[in-house]
């Protein structure tokens, strides 16, 4: 009787009615009945990017179009400025490397969050740089970036700004446009609500021109095949179609409680956990904290491996552990998608009879309390 | 109250019992519960392809395996043979010219299939070919290409073979190890009864010695990064992870009817509508058919196109039309994946209706008469 809840920053839990919608009997990609579907999913998301630039569906992974956004802007030589303070930041480095572009870094402590100044100061060193990778929300870290002053600063600029918003669209605001984001990059098992198998790409205009002139070789993640066939309301290659099914409800639901007040539930929900997760004495790890997930130092002396398995697999609640260099040092509380407060409360106070199993000594309930009272407060 | 029947050549039906396992709440994939899913999938897909080899798995179109294998077995300025018999086939040589690689091509007649021997001429004039790309099965004709014979030319040479077996895997036989096939491709919406939206590779330890020389650039499609997650049960970025969970299921149905069993029944259905369709008069479009797809010519004066769209919009059943230079000559009835002898009795009924209703000359009902008699006697 052990009942799942997923508080995990990717793959998110799938809304019931968007779970059925997938299993209905699969139909044929080339017809009208799924042009519609596909149109209505990518006039959607255009939305939910807040972008009236083309946004380009593939079926892959989010890391299938982050190398789309490298191969489609680059040329083998080229110069790129990769912002690198978590896991996924370095994820930049690595593919522009592998593809023969010469990646400029900019390292940036883990839990720490890249300055619009800092990213400006490396510009003007490299005033050749074409590009500039950055990451909305590190998922690693926990930490949200200004991508908002980064696009003010690069505003009269030609390079073009890249971001990764994998685990912060949907969740956090990020205004495509209004911002001068030239490609923003997603995927489909975090603000989505849907599970993982479909990546986005909105391009700018100024980006479409750096398009033409790329000469890193691709062909299933290339762009221009994409927007031929996205013209017509289809793609390239076989869609993932039940995914594409899917995201098409998923973003109903999204348009329906509105992307403002989404986005206005994921903050609520972080200041909740934030201000817990400090009530029982703990340390946030992000000095900028997203609010799609939030980065907690474990206790001294209590691995927070340890936390994530006991919440696991003695209570069937899942929050993640550190990557990387932050391995058994963190947890991660994931506020992203189909989630409200009572599966925020459920996963503090999972928490809290851990910690205590663990023999860290707090006040039993304080979280609990903070959150409940915040949330209490907010109540509209 | 239209029932809506599949008869396609990718997506193919999904069994009920395999779309109502990924409509189950979504797990997280770092964990033991993915990991055993993933082990069981991985297992059970080295039955599938016949073969010792590791088999990975990308999140992805089947395409995305197709470039796997160009880009891991091959460097910029490599020859390698292509046979192009059709739209798939084609696709080899685009993707070898999309990174540079020297595209030495047979050009095979549309509906004829491609011989051992004439591989063998080709390769023995370009012995510095280091690949031959082939199709099992060429799903735009309807082809089969007898890959048991080149495996066996292709025995001593050192070229690598590699055949692209997207919609031949799991509907016709294909001994991996057996009949010396370095690289399978294949994808998961054709014989393998799911959604698309995974795409796989068996990898021999002959073509691995070419993996690791490939200068190609690769990233997403790594095999070196994909198998070393596959020794951990696991992959390099997140999988797909509910079409993981729906190959499981839909493996372990193939597994309990047994692969012998299965390539049997899709020969029973295919003969009996190649049969059928002979028996009111109309001519098979392949030379050497395919078990899993049959294409038809269409009678004169009807645009097959016609007959695809009454068919679909007027009784819900859907088949496919031609590709290419084949549009509006031929349809293609698929007898692929979870299909048995009523969904092609369905099918072939409602073809001779709309035959009917578009002015084409037959005897009612014998294609079904043909078709019913040669499952009669081969009931077991």
């Amino acid at each position: 009787m052990k009942k799942h809840v997923l508080l995990t920053p990717g793959p998110t839990p799938v809304p019931p009615q968007v779970l059925l919608s997938m299993a209905q009997p699969i139909i044929h990609h080339r017809t009208p009945q799924f042009e519609e579907i596909f149109a209505q999913m990518s006039e959607n998301l255009k939305y939910l990017f807040q972008t009236r630039n083309d946004v380009i569906t593939f079926a892959s992974s989010g890391t299938g179009a982050m190398e789309a956004s490298v191969v489609n802007l680059l040329s083998p030589g080229d110069k790129a400025i990769c912002v690198q303070g978590g896991k996924f930041g370095e994820r930049w480095a690595e593919l522009c490397r592998a593809y023969g572009v010469e990646a400029v870094i900019i390292d940036v402590e883990w839990g720490d969050a890249v300055s619009a100044e800092e990213i400006e100061r490396v510009l003007n060193k490299h005033p050749d740089a074409k590009v500039v990778f950055t990451t909305l929300s590190e998922t690693s870290t926990g930490v949200a970036t200004d991508v908002k002053a980064i696009g003010a600063m690069m505003n009269n600029k030609p390079a073009v700004l890249v971001t990764d918003a994998i685990s912060g669209l949907g969740g956090m605001e990020l205004k495509t446009d209004e911002w001068g984001v030239d490609v923003v990059v997603s995927g489909s098992q975090k603000g989505l609500m849907i599970p993982p198998g479909l990546a986005f790409c909105s391009i700018s205009p100024k980006a479409w021109e750096l398009v033409e002139k790329a000469r890193c070789p691709r062909y299933y993640f290339d762009f221009r095949k994409a927007k031929k066939n996205l013209d017509k309301n289809t793609t390239a290659f076989t869609p993932a179609i039940t995914l594409c099914i899917g995201l098409n409800e998923a973003l109903k639901m999204i348009r329906e409680e509105t992307l403002e007040k989404a986005i206005a539930r994921h903050a609520r929900l972080a200041e909740a956990v934030r201000g817990a997760i400090q009530a029982i004495g703990l340390e946030l790890f992000a000095k900028k904290p997203a609010n799609v997930v939030t980065a907690v130092k474990s206790p001294e002396n209590i691995d927070s491996g340890k936390i994530v398995k006991m919440m696991r697999d003695d209570y069937g609640i899942s929050i993640a552990g550190g990557q990387g260099d932050a391995k058994g040092k963190i947890f991660r509380i994931a506020q992203l998608g189909y989630m409200n407060e009572f599966d925020i409360l459920t996963g503090l106070s999972c928490l809290e009879i851990v910690l205590a199993r663990l023999g860290y000594k707090f006040e039993m309930g304080k979280a609990i309390g903070f959150a409940e009272t915040k949330f209490q407060e907010t109540s509209s």
